[in-house]
């Protein structure tokens, strides 16, 4: 049975609420150790141990130093039991930097990972997600980088998501080779030359075609994948609001929007975040989700379920061989400078 | 009475189209010499001076090469006549590539201009346009760079659309200060000193805000304004695609559909993007516009228009003036290193 460790500090409906999604996980049979407020949470759920924790620094400015100074910290002792072996994956209600942080510290990258990448899976509705990485853990990669981040995003679409070969793209200005930064060129001559390793490569993409369900894995920096993430967002959403004001100029479009509400409320159900679990932290030696602040508990629920199917597809593994096989794995460093 | 060159070469719908907007521009008062086939568009129109260019490299794979060595192609013929001032500002109805690389080899940069960039206004039902730069001159940017940049998109927005102050914001990763790159954050830093000069800077913006009306300018490097603008294409083109299919799957979503018809045709209408002329060449010793070459002849003749309006409301001369005041202008080199 596959034990996850919950972090119930930073959620914006309180830690009661990530209580109540670890119960739901729980009935569902996986084994969840919590770490929040008892006071906030009161008594723990079925299934779930729950560790009074009632300090959080979700909301620390500066998360890295947060996350070294503060061992008593919700989202450290979380990881901690990760690290600890106490449970397989880490599951964080909070905020992505804070999370990052402690997993980084307690966790740790994986072996012959340059640098964990934080991927997310866009839903498309009628289709499977699109996963992107990194949407925000490097805002600065080099192409060594970005290689690793192609195949640990293939791992994950294939081994969480359940997609059989998924196609992987660059995120460029331009579809063909030569297009983006020289950086991005490399990047994608050395993808190109993964052929045999099985990662499917499919080349550049723009975001003209990014919805089109031509790919399933989409890899960039992360400075690049956090704007695009949030342009996505924003036009989405622009889209429907002007959508809805240029109706209200019409009598026939004012009965259009009342006649749309059902259509917008499936819409919205079609893309509805919780569905994806929250952001994910790839890389590190056990997997990391991190659920968005904003979820409901069957968000928190959807995340713990989706850390657990990470540990039983192995993921971890999974990475590490892709990445073996494509001879794509940091150079171990002299003795006595890496602590691994 | 302003002089327009127009490049014929490059248009979807032909050479013709491009004289039909060039009449049309015409007969509004500005004079065009328009450069392409006259096979192809016959008589030229009253107001319009025909040269006879039937060479295009619009279809050139390597732009910077095809335009040293195609004296004769129409948009060359059409800078040098900017360059050697029998027009004042350049436009192209084709690739952007040849467009920049034949306005940089004749018109040239103006003096202290480290690069010239790319702006396009992206059209905002019932507001003023976003102008987005650089979207796609220059891959890689140095702080420097960006840093003129929000002067040039300023000037524009000012001389151009007519926006009293513009606000001008660097498109990152997050809205603090210290968010993006560490080129980023030396940006802000600069344009946050800026404020004595007439530049108003609002600070970052995320792209979850960019059609918020809170800004007019927003500034980014070529790549990164690039990916960005096919984003902002393909996810509102998702969108209403789903709105779409997801109202197909009910009776009630169908009538609304239906309905909505003339609503999304106004819509189209107002982010209709011949309606801002092109992209705009900006940091060049005259104006450049590149018209889409999928316009149609009022696209042309829009952008023949604005490009006699800036012109008239001498973009570059407010360019020079801001870049002065504020203190980033480029340095001259020593004798002989610059031919300016």
């Amino acid at each position: 049975m596959v034990t996850v460790a919950v972090d119930a500090g930073g959620a914006d409906l309180g830690p009661a609420e990530v209580a109540a999604g670890a119960a739901i996980a729980a009935a569902g049979g996986i084994r969840v150790i919590l770490f929040g407020s008892a006071a906030e949470i009161g008594a723990a759920p079925a299934g779930v141990e729950l560790i009074d924790a009632p300090v959080s620094i979700a909301k620390a400015t500066d998360p890295a130093f947060a996350a070294r100074s503060t061992p008593q910290a919700s989202i450290v002792q979380a990881a901690r039991a990760v690290a600890e072996g106490r449970a397989q994956a880490l599951v964080s209600g909070g905020s992505t930097g804070t999370a990052l942080a402690a997993a980084l510290f307690e966790i740790r990258r994986d072996r012959g990972i340059h640098r964990p990448a934080l991927a997310l899976p866009l839903p498309v509705p009628g289709g499977s997600p699109v996963v992107v990485l990194d949407v925000g853990a490097n805002v600065i990669c080099r192409p060594e980088h970005l290689v690793q981040f192609a195949h640990m995003g293939s791992a994950f679409a294939h081994a969480v998501l359940g997609i059989q070969r998924p196609r992987v793209a660059l995120l460029s200005n331009g579809e063909e080779a030569g297009k983006g930064t020289p950086d991005l060129a490399e990047v994608h001559e050395r993808l190109s030359g993964a052929a045999g390793t099985g990662l499917r490569f499919e080349g550049n993409i723009e975001g003209t075609r990014l919805f089109d369900g031509g790919v399933d894995v989409v890899v960039t920096d992360g400075f690049t994948g956090n704007v695009a993430l949030k342009l996505i967002e924003g036009t989405s959403g622009a889209t429907l609001r002007v959508l809805h004001a240029t109706a209200a100029l019409t009598a026939r479009g004012r009965l259009a929007d009342r006649l749309l509400v059902p259509v917008l409320a499936e819409l919205r159900a079609q893309i509805d975040p919780e569905t994806q679990g929250g952001a994910y932290m790839l890389g590190l030696r056990q997997v990391g989700v991190v659920a968005h602040g904003r979820f409901t508990r069957h968000g928190f629920a959807r995340a713990i379920e989706r850390a657990a199917r990470s540990v039983q597809e192995d993921v971890v593994g999974a990475t590490r061989q892709a990445l073996s096989a494509a001879g794509a794995l940091r150079a171990p460093a002299g003795p006595g400078l890496v602590k691994s």
